[in-house]
């Protein structure tokens, strides 16, 4: 397929979206065509089904049924926003992909990494050209998040043990996928904006 | 698993649903501890899926979403419904179930029947003690269910080939899984209900 499919991932706080932002608008400016988009979400179905999983109780869906509604939203994104931006040769950028489902329903709540895999490779299939992944400490992380008004709760509710969880769970992946470049994000948004730069310029 | 597990399957208009209503009544002035149910649907996450997977344009998700959309209202269905009262002894009777989905999904809108069946065994794993197939001329089935007034027409729509294919495939599953019970739908209700009961009585 033409186009770069780039995603960024972290745990709560890491900069992702900010620098999300940053990147588009800096890719943009040296006239590149960019699609910027987010999941849970990213199409018009995909926004309805992320409604669905994040409204209401934490424990409101098992992490299976979790699994299955995010890998739904995910087709759906994937066929209706990402293939057709990458068919017409653009850049898209994703705040957040199939890794985060790897963590945050494989690791986080129990033992169902295989799972997510084995869904991932039957119903999805695709992969990021690159993915950046956010580290940072989850005190830092979970400061940032809270502070913020709004967002995703549900999942910043579980804490700090989940967030450090959640953390080397992003770090194991990065050791095993080359697509991976870890960015340091405990610095000024300037500073890992340029950090992002210096990773994304090979790819262009 | 105590309890007994049994679905109603068949083609819109041959009388499921009307059938699975007379049934829970007998079984229950016998006595028996009755849960009747249906899918999409039958527990209250599941319910919002259904809305979501059967409003709007019939073309909104791709076949495969639609899976997806449907295992996560059916893995939904089975923790909260179905495996509590067959872990309570009761029978749970549900008004469609997975082979609903190798129909519709797998086989009416293309050839998914490999991903719906490794979907199925991934995420659901369990499938009824009993699957009562109401087998009718979808003719005939059709015009019953185009009199009644409201109901899913959004597969109802999809027209005469569409209920034929659907019906090929119903037998052509009955032939390879012996838990299925072939129920001749050509008559009227109570001839019906008293071919359904000679069909349960075995497993009570």
């Amino acid at each position: 397929m033409p186009g770069l499919f780039v995603s960024l991932e972290g745990i709560d706080g890491s900069g992702k979206s900010t620098q999300g932002r940053l990147l588009a608008d800096g890719l943009r400016a040296d006239g590149h065509a960019v699609t910027l988009t987010r999941e849970p979400g990213g199409s018009p179905g995909a926004e309805e089904i992320r409604r669905l999983v994040l409204e209401g109780a934490t424990d409101r869906w098992s992490a299976e049924t979790e699994i299955l509604l995010f890998t739904a939203a995910r087709r759906d994104h994937v066929e209706k926003t990402i293939r057709p931006a990458l068919a017409r040769g653009e850049i898209v950028i994703t705040d957040r992909f199939a890794d985060s489902t790897r963590i945050f329903q494989g690791i986080t709540r129990g033992d169902l990494s295989a799972t997510v895999d084995r869904l991932h490779d039957l119903m999805i299939g695709v992969e990021p050209d690159l993915t950046l992944l956010f580290d940072l400490d989850p005190q830092k992380g979970l400061a940032r998040a809270t502070a913020r008004a709004g967002g995703e709760l549900r999942f910043e509710d579980m804490g700090l043990a989940f967030q450090q969880k959640a953390r080397a769970g992003f770090l194991d992946l990065a050791t095993r996928h080359p697509r991976f470049r870890l960015i340091d994000a405990d610095a000024d948004p300037a500073t890992v904006a340029a950090r992002v730069w210096t990773a994304i310029t090979p790819h262009l």
